[in-house]
């Protein structure tokens, strides 16, 4: 008999899948689309809106005694003691612009933390899982961190919004370059960290991100033996956290670089 | 009857599909690789060689009297008067790492400058051409670069390679985000090119780039509307070039933001 967690990822899976056709086929209309700007990033479209939608009912069907809460809806309250974090399309303001980086994002927690994380990029057709203690995967092949101890030996994610400071990400970015390392932002925080977990990236940082934005990466990362900053669960849900995450051996320098370049480790 | 020109875009068009497949094959199968380091970056693996090996074969076959110029292999002289500049992977780093963000890129050129330009994503299926005097466009739909003026109406594509002085990259960068911009670096050139002609990005700026690079998105981008900092013809084939571009408002401002950053504007 499946256990409850995985029952919970494999209908993320199919879901993640459902929402993310019904994302390619508005983003093939994007001229289209109604655009409704709420700041210069964080540009929401009817897309965004009818895949939350559409994520909620499949889940609500699917498990309804679980809660549910989101960037666009109300939150709903459960009582299995699941409760799901949706971001149903993360890189919103790649996916407006019609680059392809974008992403479905859809983890479930419970009392002890994110149990289910998957992320379906529906551009390129992968869809990388985890669920607590199973592992990660991308595309059913299973995901490893890279094993790398210099930030030379690869390149980091640097996440970048209107809740970053400038000065703040510009240290971060120099003193990565300054290590003979690269830097990389293709505008979808939960697809970068998600190669992270794939090993494509060594690292992520980002001084905030939502935590409907990291919960699924988050878990995929640490299932991939990857070492994250692990947020405080009493504040992440409300207001989010900072990002730091890579392979273990380079994870006490990506620390370190944020305690320079932010002036402190926020948990 | 069809042009020369058109003739050898529609080649373009056929000849980088076909390798953007052979090289998905390869991606798909990246764990197999043999990976060949030269330089941080600048990862060559079999695939890239055998795309090459595949673009210059179908070339040969329908312009035998066609040159050819590339990455990897021997420049082969022509006597029809149009040369072709190939790249058979841009984005090396992110597809020996498994990141999709990787394109064919070719372009044919006359005495006059460059005639077409065909840069193919595979995994996200588009291909972007162009023709001199023809327009461009992205899977069959035309092409427009970004009609804005400012840097906060956008985001600006910035390259950094190997090439580049991290300084001065770190200056571009704060400038960006010190108007209210944001930056975007997905590690290939010419993808971010190609966005720029249709309008997804708005700008792109990087102080170094080789030739086969960016001649294909060039075209593209002037038969979108945009603006670029034209090469000198005499000497961009054997250095390269900087790379300024984006529509015909904004441009001005993105070359006084690398004057700034680059200390010069190199032709």
């Amino acid at each position: 008999m499946t256990s409850p967690i995985e029952q919970r990822r494999e209908a993320a899976i199919r879901i993640a899948h459902e929402a993310g056709e019904l994302g390619l086929k508005h983003f093939r209309e994007i001229e289209t689309l109604t655009i409704e700007k709420k700041g210069h990033q964080d540009l929401v479209s009817n897309a965004d809106r009818e895949l939350e939608i559409l994520v909620r009912e499949r889940l609500a069907e699917a498990f309804p005694e679980d809660g549910i809460t989101g960037e666009e809806h109300a939150d709903r309250p459960g009582t299995s003691g699941f409760t799901w974090a949706i971001d149903p399309i993360d890189g919103t303001a790649n996916f407006v612009r019609g680059i392809p980086a974008w992403c479905v994002s859809i983890a479930c927690a419970d009392a002890q933390g994110v149990v289910v994380g998957v992320i379906r990029e529906p551009s390129s057709g992968e869809t990388f899982a985890a669920s607590r203690g199973g592992g990660a995967s991308v595309n059913g092949r299973p995901m490893k961190v890279a094993d790398v101890s210099s930030l030379g030996e690869g390149t980091v994610g640097v996440g970048f919004s209107n809740r970053s400071e400038a000065k703040k990400t510009l240290k971060l970015i120099g003193d990565i370059i300054g290590e003979g390392g690269f830097f990389f932002r293709n505008a979808s925080g939960a697809l970068m960290l998600a190669y992270v977990a794939a090993g494509r990236l060594i690292g992520y940082v980002e001084e905030h991100m939502n935590s409907w934005d990291c919960l699924a990466a988050f878990l995929m990362i640490e299932e991939a033996g990857g070492t994250i900053l692990r947020p405080d669960p009493d504040t992440m849900i409300k207001s989010g956290c900072m990002a730091i995450c890579g392979g273990p051996k380079l994870y006490p320098r990506l620390e370190q670089l944020a305690q320079d370049a932010f002036g402190h480790i926020a948990r």
